[in-house]
């Protein structure tokens, strides 16, 4: 039997739900889903939805497709419907992406801990680059460069690489710029594009300005996005994926709707229709975008400041709800608490400050380097009415039920590194 | 690019959708659906359900697993919570087994259009063994044996024999002692047996006594089910297995979760509430679930009779709400009008009699056999009215509007075979 092992992250969130049942307080910063209050009008279309008891296109509805057309069209893609497939989540595309399209992958370095088993449960193998310093979801061009000529010497045939914009786990966004030096280095050595772009709507700054690559290489780009981060629905699970327009863009997303048929035939028919609405982004979808995005950036950058006055060195925050710290600064210190490497980094934050990390080296990093992904959402409140108050307020960060949280992170990275 | 084909049974569907938007006349008997109106009950449950946005675990809430558990146990298995594990859709809990298990497959000949692909996905050669007269979805014991032997002389290691009871395509029912000699060989040929039992609550006589192979080899078998076809919610996308008890039945759950983790990450929550109810099956549930079999039942028997007035050899239905006639006694006449294998048969159908069926050969069947199978669901009515009246009638087949399409149906074989 193969060695098939649970995820690091949903492995963690069976550790800290075992901890808090034995009545442990866990400041638990390695949870990638997005916890806030069901959006009202988000629940009014489920309910709209629930007599679509029949399955219908494996692709999803007509109506859904055209919604998440139209919702990259906004986003100067223009789109038609026949280049959208739906599944219950991006995961499921991404995964039979891989399936569909040959060849070996290439992930940044440190990247999303799914992208690499899913690589592996296609039969590829993985190629990790590191992230240059201005940004990660991206593999530093030069690099990228190096990887492909050493992966072609070795006899293996890299042929898609993964972009992450914005970024999970560093919070960060690749400049347009950076994005276009990479779409022309994939033209040059035929490399498919997977851009995970499904944190896109979560740009703290709305004036931020974000290029993909199928700006840039429109014809080998395909975007996945979904429904999970951007409006907080990680239980219902809805994702979507772009093909490039053009015959090669038909046969992969034809490719992907033959696996769908045959693995989860379609999303779930309530959650279309949901969908449907949310994708055609009406204003009050909008300010809930607005909001959230809000939130994420302020709590975000109030952690950022805490780690960075540990005497981290840490990339800021522009997106998603993560940061990426790097304590190579104060391994000196760290060291004497015998902190020497990512798994006791993480593990020592647990046992002595009951902080929860996901450790760098379980994203494909260096396991000697002393990084962690430190996710936000948890730190909103215990409460459906905390995490209201949270998404109303100007100030995030400044509300006491959060800054008292972020009051004990501080100390405990303060202990750690002091 | 590996060669991605749509399953048949969706081509068949779109090529249905196709003809009907061109406004011809189509009875299509190649729906694999159950298409009945949304059960309010259920309906309630779901509404109940859409505040769970949040994902909880990845095998499914305890509340769900505790439900399907005592599904099971009321079905003479007993059962724990911890051997569930849901997804959506029975189906990818099937390509997940055939992941996680090694070896190759057997399967029935005829068998569901879906077994062997998911094999083939996870690099497994499939081995189909021929049904025996009695019943279909489970292989000729003797048949059975010689394929073992000949594919271990071959050097393929068969490992996994996939079981159908009910059966899709036959609707009949593998009697008990056929079931147990079947498990006999699995036990002495170490084979896993995978019983796929979706159409379990289906059997048209309440009488009729069904014991699936985990009453025989209950430590090496799995058995999946679902709602979408007892219940008729293909389109909500909700399905369990039941795993061993025991250490290797632990190992292979776990990697079932793990690959779920991987890939759908969890059944929608909404969809989540209304199965913890269904599976509980309160006494609303029993009565809709008995007045489905009793329509499956009614108009089945009634097409049985047509087929083989016009000629055929044909299993009496007893389960699910499918046929699979043989038209060999009537292969002269058939000939004479250029009918002389499966693709032709299913063809000429479509074409003069605007009858669509799902052809033999396209469930692994032999081309040159005059077979194919009939699915009920799409003559109870065109609108949620009519499919009502069919599902309270104590006589479906008598209402008027399925006894027109019976009539349709029942001239044109007469035709074909006169």
């Amino acid at each position: 039997m193969a060695d098939w092992r649970v995820s690091p992250g949903l492995a963690l969130d069976e550790m800290v739900a075992e901890r808090l049942a034995r009545g442990e307080s866990i400041v638990h910063l390695g949870v990638d889903e997005v916890r806030l209050p069901a959006f009202d009008p988000l629940v009014e279309h489920l309910v709209a939805g629930a007599d679509r008891t029949s399955h219908g296109p494996v692709a999803g509805s007509r109506a859904l497709r055209e919604a998440a057309a139209g919702y990259f069209t906004r986003r100067r893609l223009p789109t038609g419907a026949d280049q959208i497939v739906a599944g219950p989540g991006s995961k499921p595309l991404l995964l039979a992406l891989n399936l569909v399209v040959p060849g070996d992958v290439i992930v940044p370095k440190p990247a999303w801990d799914t992208y690499a088993p899913q690589a592996g449960l296609a039969g590829k193998k993985v190629f990790r680059v590191p992230i240059p310093p201005q940004a990660g979801g991206v593999p530093d061009p030069v690099a990228l460069r190096d990887t492909i000529i050493a992966a072609r010497a070795l006899g293996r045939d890299p042929r898609i690489v993964v972009l992450t914009l914005p970024d999970n786990p560093t919070g960060t966004l690749a400049a347009p710029d950076l994005v276009r030096e990479i779409c022309l280095i994939a033209e040059q050595e035929d490399l498919l594009i997977v851009s995970d772009e499904i944190h896109r709507d979560l740009l703290h700054d709305p004036g931020t300005r974000m290029a993909g690559p199928a700006e840039f290489a429109p014809s080998r780009t395909v975007v996945t996005t979904g429904l999970s981060k951007n409006l907080a629905l990680g239980g219902w699970r809805v994702g979507v994926a772009r093909f490039p327009d053009g015959a090669w863009g038909r046969r992969i997303r034809d490719g992907v709707i033959a696996f769908a048929g045959e693995v989860w035939s379609t999303v779930a028919g309530p959650v279309q229709r949901a969908a449907e609405y949310a994708f055609a982004e009406p204003p009050e979808i909008r300010r809930r975008l607005a909001d959230s995005a809000r939130l994420h950036g302020s709590v975000a950058r109030a952690v950022h400041r805490i780690m960075v006055g540990a005497g981290a060195v840490c990339r800021p925050p522009v997106g998603a709800f993560h940061l990426y710290p790097d304590f190579s600064p104060v391994g000196d210190k760290l060291a004497a608490r015998g902190v020497t490497d990512s798994a006791s980094l993480s593990r020592q934050l647990l046992d002595e400050h009951g902080i929860v990390v996901l450790a760098g080296h379980l994203l494909g990093d260096d396991e000697d380097a002393l990084r962690f992904k430190a996710s936000m959402s948890t730190l909103y409140g215990d409460t459906a009415e905390l995490r209201q108050l949270a998404l109303d307020s100007p100030d995030p960060a400044g509300l006491p039920h959060v800054s008292d949280l972020l009051t004990r992170i501080g100390e405990s990275f303060e202990k750690l590194c002091g």
